[in-house]
């Protein structure tokens, strides 16, 4: 940390499981990279007061608060950390823009692409002002996946041809597991759909350097009901099981996966889910080109498998690369070779390349639009899935 | 072998590809494995004298022909065997059920639906005087596949949600990789969908124990025209270059995806293509159920991948099982735990169902049945492509 | 962080790459568990004091100190953290803790065994009087490890015959790679074997609950020579090269193998180096008992196999267990199921199970003792290399 | 099989695990590859007329004998396959190369140094009338073993520094498991030792090009007494248990470990256990040098894995080569890429092998030369393990 350099105020607005993760980057980010802007954690918000006194307490925010608006109204508040279930997103982000607020939105961007829309719109009028708005896909932080689009961009597999990605959970295999919040389409917008298929739609985008154009879907719930937990709002993924006989509707898709055409020309296969029994945060991509191909599992993480189709054949073969070396991105800040990272460190990359842009004036990535684009990508797989067919993903929709 | 066990007459009709591995198993089978008739490699048949004449000195077989009417009509010749292209199979599969010899037909079991629909009647016709036919998915056989199909009978992973196939190749991933056969619609039926795509529907079937019921697919062409080889006869994988100007136009998919939905309500993504680049023939099946999961790669084929979801979770994990214990499908007959099995083992174990169900004057698996079903799968992911919406697989055609 | 619990006024003497490391640990413990005292970052000591300003700046402490011997005579220091090379653990630590102060001490615990000796001495006085003493043994937090402690325990993998146990890195393989303190024996005590190689000493006595009672070794050095870098002293794991033609000697082993037998009839075999090109840090425990077997390598830090010789060999294999789930040892205070932990999370257990144990009095692990017992196998190891022959771990050594 | 090669006359000596092994070689080989003589099944020997009779029918062979001293006599068989326990392998090769007849004899070549150099002072007379013989370390042709022997000599690793090998199964780690010939060492001349360590001593020393100067081992017998099987002599791998009470004694090493130096200055770790639970047959050598590294494991046995040292950082990884490439050694005979072989072809190229030098009237190896040297580096380990101390390998041994 630059003591010479200027303070940046952080708010953050909510603190539950992102909340944790997000005030870890905050305070570890400084410890590691050179920042232009020294990050404060003046307030965490929550609705309920001797909760967010001990989220304080715990994640080390100097002071509280029950409202959200007061986070965009203090004035040593430079940037407000959205954390907050989907279905508020659009409202509290637009706030603190139109406040001067930078922000940071936890994905996906909203729960419609029409709230996205206006999210985007807002972005684009405060970085007239030079107000900055970033979505947070923290994905492309770890350093494999870093790694892959900079070998894609350096042409190492050639024309990309084939896209294969799989988001696959099990937390909810089990059909005694309890309802929460990400099971109400009211809250959630969608099920696996915009929960990590919203990731999968990102990454693949991001390393590719491509958009999806159209899509062919298919949306599942195997189980209808579940037990309501003695208090799902504190359970943030579910528990173990339930004692009521109370039971809830689950309303959103168990399962979503779909067929893909990009704009490039190349074809993917996506799936999201959380009925993939033993398989925990299996983020996998892999990608064939025409001259080589990536291949990546979140679940071994430090590691990018490359396989250069310029190899002879003699000794050609999937590069287990462990991607911990000082010249592989992010890296060199942390630990020597071989001494890996883990799934917080994706955060505290998103803190590092959001606070230089801020210091440097420019977009950080991705922005809202890139949101956006993700947000329509998802719509066009819930149409497509209603209708049995293909569509297209560039579709209008009105202004709300 | 039993010396006192009744002999059995074999044709073979191709020599190229899988007549050589139809051959080893012919072979080995009577070696490793106790079957009630001997097989005798009576002879052979292709088209060219010279070179028939030369694969049965290679491949060890009594005498050649070039008709393969002369196999279907010689007396000590009781079961024909047919490796040759799709567009060939009803004709000579149909002849020899009438002939009254039982018949081992490659996979695809035909090009057209109409074709499969027809040698099934001709197999149903033909098991009423007991005359049998088999069509060659030898996937099934390998040994980790097999315990698979065991461990979902067995209730081990519970009801089935998900099934997540992939057969992916590379060896036209060049695009100077010249013509051949099998890019050729007149001849091959398809490409990626029926060549390898047809196994993964046949193993995902045969594992769950389960039917596709529609699907909804793509088809992809990534390139369009080839060099011509200079003999594109003799080049059965293609080759790794043409020196000519002369194009062929391809005339199949380089890559088929689609969606499925079976009749259990399970849901299931398959790809196949042969545009993987580093991927050589990895077919990939994972099947997660409410219980557990299966797992199995083809590039590791004496390891299959279960999780027991019933183990608690402190010591619940993905077991690389090394499918060679005594005790295991097949291997028994082979070598000690730990000394593995190779591509061919799966021919040598069809031939040893076949030959044992001959025996006993059962139907052997799969059927002709069984690869009309497949074949109907296959029809419908074209419908389904060319009209870009689902497509029952159930759907009558009308007889040739 | 309770905001009631008393302080721990912490200093921390080294401020290099273990500098780093503890401060992140010292920073990140209270926020994601509940420790009985709040670790206040009071003061860090270099001995450059430019260089320790700007380390307290980016680490963040509250002061710096560049005398060692201040840290140990402040009052609000209650804690020392000794991360400086081993050649002056003995005097820092023996100092510390006749001051009253609790000791945290990287490892090895000393260069000799007779300084290893009168620390542990050091540490039983002061034990009587309720300042303990802690040896950094870090990797035994990674939960994986804990995790194969715990199945050792309960008597998983039955009575233990086989400890297979490698730490390979290739720092340098490259002949050209610059002399540093780590290969000066002075400085450094010896060079594989005591800066990685005790690290596996301490890890399978620490997993198997048992002693190694004598070794058979040798120590291995490939190139004498190395080019001096410009500051040697600050490049903590050497460089990619040197400009200068200075050479220096390399004085410690680059590599250390040995035999052993344990205490309980185990027999166990060890290899440790930094010339195993390709890996970088591949710290693998590998242990076989009568009733099943672990295996482990940190460049996949987050998994643990395990082979339980009770399943029945149908369904028996290595259980790839991701040692993510709330009920493995300290990850529950973190991510959920699958999203894994880094390197340095180690470090911030260890501050976990150190301040635990200063809350409650209780004598925290690894003690100086078991530093000790380490010192002596790695002291047998190199006695055993010189003579050629199998050394006893258990021998006397005079006092200084 | 070229009609038009002269015959060689087989004779196959033991008809166990070895002798189906050996069988189906002599069997497949003429079918896949080009050969300059026709094998020719001629004679199986066993000691039991009916089991032989049923190994002859079994295996294929055309006719039977009781006594190995008619196979050696016979004029119609020219070269004797010994497939018989250790301590019958010199006399029977030594025999056989004195009638004139090319000896293919089975690892270790003898159960002493002595008798390692008796056979090979025959092989070197009957080598000088144009006799040849082979001793049978088939692992040498593992397709992926090959492929690494020509890596080390391309220079593709550069100077090898660490040799790593391990030989680990876990037939007997269950105490009852009884006893067989194998654990009597009249019979096996030692246990782990000869019978698996054989395979990894000649492997590194293949592999590398180096001899193995000195070594400095442990033995070790983890189960003294074990159950007689009712038929010890069927079972030859021991078996599940045994209901009887009589109890056998273990004469041989469970176990085995030794450090190595190598001529060239490299060093090495050798571990050969039955006793490493669930691991069934893992023949691992790894293999570091200065400019990369390759790994084997034989339960993955058609992939090398291998760094390559000069591969820029950043996209440095240990590359997992599918060694089923047609410019692969030994696989352009066989299938497609990926369609992989299994633990019998490394007995078809050794035949292979054999019958091309036989033709050529080269020297096959590894020659008795080879063997010898084997033996002398199992010899040293022994006699180190005794005396607690190095002992280099090559010490004269009065001839017998």
């Amino acid at each position: 940390m630059d003591p010479n350099a200027p303070d940046l105020g952080v708010g953050l607005v909510g603190h539950a499981f992102m909340g944790a993760a997000h005030s870890q980057a905050w305070r570890s980010a400084p410890r590691f990279f050179d920042l232009p802007l020294n990050p404060r954690m003046r307030a965490i918000c929550g609705r309920d007061a001797d909760r967010v006194r001990a989220a304080a307490d715990r994640l080390g925010w100097e002071s509280t608060e029950t409202d959200w608006t007061r986070v965009v109204a203090r004035d040593d508040i430079d940037l407000v950390d959205v954390c907050t279930p989907g279905d508020t997103h659009a409202e509290i982000a637009i706030a603190a823009l139109e406040a001067g607020k930078h922000v940071l939105c936890e994905k996906p961007l909203a729960n419609t692409v029409a709230e996205a829309q206006a999210m985007t719109a807002a972005a684009d009028r405060a970085a007239a002002r030079g107000v900055l708005a970033m979505v947070g896909f923290t994905y492309r932080r770890v350093p494999a996946i870093a790694l892959a689009k900079q070998l894609v961009e350096q042409g190492r597999i050639g024309q990309v041809h084939h896209v294969r990605a799989q988001y696959l959970q099990d937390w909810i295999a089990d059909p005694m597991a309890p309802m929460s919040w990400r099971l109400d389409k009211a809250k959630a917008g969608s099920g696996a759909l915009g929960d990590v298929g919203a990731h999968i739609v990102d990454l693949t985008q991001h390393i590719t350097g491509d958009r999806i154009a159209s899509v062919n879907g298919l949306l599942e719930t195997f189980v209808h009901e579940r037990p309501l937990a003695a208090d799902s709002s504190g359970s943030l993924l579910g528990g173990q099981g339930a004692s009521g006989t109370a039971m809830g509707r689950v309303t959103v898709d168990d399962a979503a996966m779909f067929l893909a055409r990009f704009e490039s020309g190349a074809v993917g296969v996506f799936e999201a889910t959380r009925f993939a029994t033993g398989r925990k945060n299996a983020i996998r991509v892999e990608i064939n080109g025409s001259d080589g191909s990536l291949a990546f599992d979140f679940e071994d993480m430090n590691v990018l498998n490359f396989y250069d189709g310029r190899d002879p054949a003699e000794t050609a073969g999937f590069r287990r690369i462990l991607v911990t070396e000082p010249t592989h991105p992010y890296v060199g800040a942390w630990w020597p070779p071989g001494h890996g990272l883990g799934y917080e460190h994706g955060f505290t990359h998103q803190v590092v390349d959001l606070v230089t842009a801020i210091g440097k004036g420019e977009q950080p990535l991705p922005s809202f639009a890139d949101g956006l684009q993700v947000q329509r990508v998802l719509a066009a797989v819930e149409r497509s899935a209603e209708m049995g067919a293909w569509q297209p993903t560039a579709v209008p929709v009105p202004a709300v």
